[in-house]
């Protein structure tokens, strides 16, 4: 019977303690098959510095409570491995690693970076002799896996900014007479729009509101940019813009660089958000107000969606099953089976077809003029941010847990990253 | 039977809406004293221009969501009337449209400012000889009337800086290893640093988190905030800064005005979460991440504070009351009866102590090196956080109303503002 190494990766999501949660606990369930589960600190660096931790000392309670508490309970990194040719002594390290601590399954949990770690660390039965399961358990704010139908992690940042926006727009609206009638919101996704997408559910049937959406994918058009906002303007008196920070113009150039100096020439960190405001201003004359998300919209579990709750459960409990049956090198995925009612299902992708890629939104998910989510962009969405999935409150404050994260004795030498 | 005059002014809050059903629910429940509630399209300004909403064609229901609906849902406005002496043709007119349409009572629902036109309103009597009763409805999220405890509108903002404080904290805390180690973000509160305050609740005994406040009380010194952040980063390995915007330098510039030229000399607007995380890294060489949570901050029912919603709405149903009372020139004002358990009740303030003041964090609140907040400060602010009151949800969104606001018909000519 074989240990387990379970470990965060990239930026963190409301939601990857959940599955996080559901690695554990299903790993609890089978005591006569998996062992511990040993968890890294920071991610795969955890697992080369030997800096495990015993999630066994942690209470059924406290592994529970990672179910509504967001962020990465173990501590993440941002560290890509490079290839066994290249640094075979970071995998030779790995396996010491893993034969001092007994260690049989490793399951990591991350976006495409993580999942080509995943993947070199599931190479080493094969090319190095280790008998190891490597499975991947997907996790992006970003939705830009493949394969899977969608990402844990991103149905409750689409909430997120699903419902800020409609906030936010109802509130421009209230000043539009006297004061403000642009409200620019910065979202994350560098290189792909699901998120800026999801500022479009902020307007439905039940309430038309006038939001114009930047996706990285389109390149900005300034003039076709002031013309959409003077039209919304025109006809509702306000409107919100949703910017992606990866937003590009013509020239292949972030939007956000703006080469800015303060007074004393010092350069300073623009926004994207900064930079539409002042182009509205400018070009149009019109009293805005701005904000940048930022860490807000992935870290917002307070307003997680049950979906997505329950997709990360899933995809965690589903990893140690399939490690469970011997399956190396593969990664849970979401299959949905049925728009309405919206049902879906796990089932298994092979990691060299995860790794490594992106997934865009399709030029059908947005509207011919660039600037909005169609109809069937709408239908993806939707089912993604339904169901409210609050955490406990304690005196004003939801009551996330902090575990103990006990260290496992170390047996090893130092080594140096 | 005199018919009632409502309207809502300056900037809008969480729960403005809440007071409008207090008065409006409370106007209904006193048919034989009160005619009708017209509103104004757009605060003062529906006064002043006769474009009045007729209350009374909303549906029992749709008044009733109100409670539950952000924002203004009769629109806002930035506008301060002059005084009688300098603008006597808007007091003329302010007659002339409450005559027509029958209107004995006026009801203002704003802060320090609108409070000052609440005030001028209630000396038409007096002073023109038109009967009318003006009584002020508090709110703002800025907490700087005077004599009220706090205001509607700040217990919603509180919580939701507090929350996202807490929720971003532990978002950087995963990420300090191998990425971001300090975590900007910028709030509002230009003069008073109650909402900035609200940060320093994220950390407490269930979860201490390190969080550096920035005040606008105190002046912004350098070489003091940069030693702190560094001793935080020290301690933890991470720290989250909540600025407010209206932090100031010793030479008593905003240090948010940094006179920001992008690469084509134009001017550029500018935060001050870019500055302090520009600061972080230049010398302290830490990574960073940063947001403004602007107008999201103020608009954010979904996570309102329920001891805010019963208070906003407690002071609409008390301003109502003491109009049927004949009190003219007042302001229902919250007193804190006992801290454990928190117990409030409804007094009555006068208007001309309310009028063009503001209250600013008492020394007492901040802790001795200017960057947290004390426990007297905490045992203050925690009550008002208290309770979530979450709004109903379809489809994933939340089911904020908009009312059919239909105008009254006019009776009178054109008024140029």
């Amino acid at each position: 019977m074989k240990n387990a190494f379970y470990a965060q990766s990239g930026g963190v999501t409301a939601v990857i303690n959940a599955s996080a949660c559901g690695v554990i606990e299903t790993a609890r369930r089978h005591k006569g098959k998996i062992g511990k589960v040993f968890a890294g600190r920071n991610g795969i660096i955890g697992a080369l510095t030997e800096d495990l931790i015993d999630t066994s000392k942690e209470s059924a309670q406290a592994i529970a409570a990672l179910r509504h508490t967001p962020a990465g309970a173990f501590g993440s990194c941002r560290y890509k491995l490079k290839s066994i040719e290249e640094h075979r002594a970071q995998y030779e390290r790995l396996i010491e690693v893993f034969r001092a601590h007994d260690i049989g399954y490793f399951f990591y949990n991350g976006g495409g970076d993580s999942a080509d770690t995943c993947l070199k660390v599931s190479q080493l039965s094969e090319r190095l002799g280790y008998p190891i399961v490597a499975v991947h358990v997907p996790k992006t704010v970003d939705n830009d896996l493949p394969i899977t139908d969608n990402c844990p992690g991103f149905g409750s940042v689409a909430k997120y900014i699903a419902v800020s926006t409609r906030e936010a727009t109802l509130d421009v609206a209230s000043m539009a007479k006297t004061s403000t009638r642009v409200f620019v919101l910065e979202v994350m996704g560098r290189h792909a729009g699901w998120i800026a997408a999801a500022g479009g559910l902020a307007s439905d049937r039940d309430l038309e509101l006038p939001v114009v959406i930047l996706f990285p994918e389109i390149a900005f058009d300034q003039a076709k940019f002031l013309g959409r906002v003077a039209a919304a303007v025109k006809k509702f008196g306000y409107c919100t813009v949703v910017v992606s920070e990866g937003v590009k113009g013509a020239d292949g150039q972030f939007l956000a660089d703006q080469g800015l100096r303060d007074a004393f020439g010092h350069a300073q960190l623009g926004g994207v958000a900064p930079v539409i405001a002042g182009l509205v201003k400018r070009e149009l004359n019109l009293k805005h107000h701005w904000a940048v998300a930022d860490y807000l919209q992935r870290a917002a579990r307070h307003i997680a969606s049950k979906t997505d709750v329950l997709q990360a459960y899933a995809t965690g409990k589903a990893a140690v099953e399939m490690a469970l049956k011997g399956r190396n090198a593969v990664m849970p995925a979401i299959k949905r089976i049925s728009q309405r009612p919206y049902r879906w299902k796990i089932e298994m992708a092979e990691l060299k077809d995860v790794a490594n890629r992106e997934k865009f939104m399709p030029r059908g998910f947005i509207s011919a003029d660039g600037f909005g989510i169609t109809e069937k962009c709408r239908q993806y969405l939707l089912p993604l941010i339904q169901g409210e999935d609050y955490p406990p409150y304690r005196n004003g404050l939801p009551r996330y847990v902090r575990l103990k994260n006990m260290g496992v004795k170390k047996k090893l030498g130092e080594f140096r990253l």
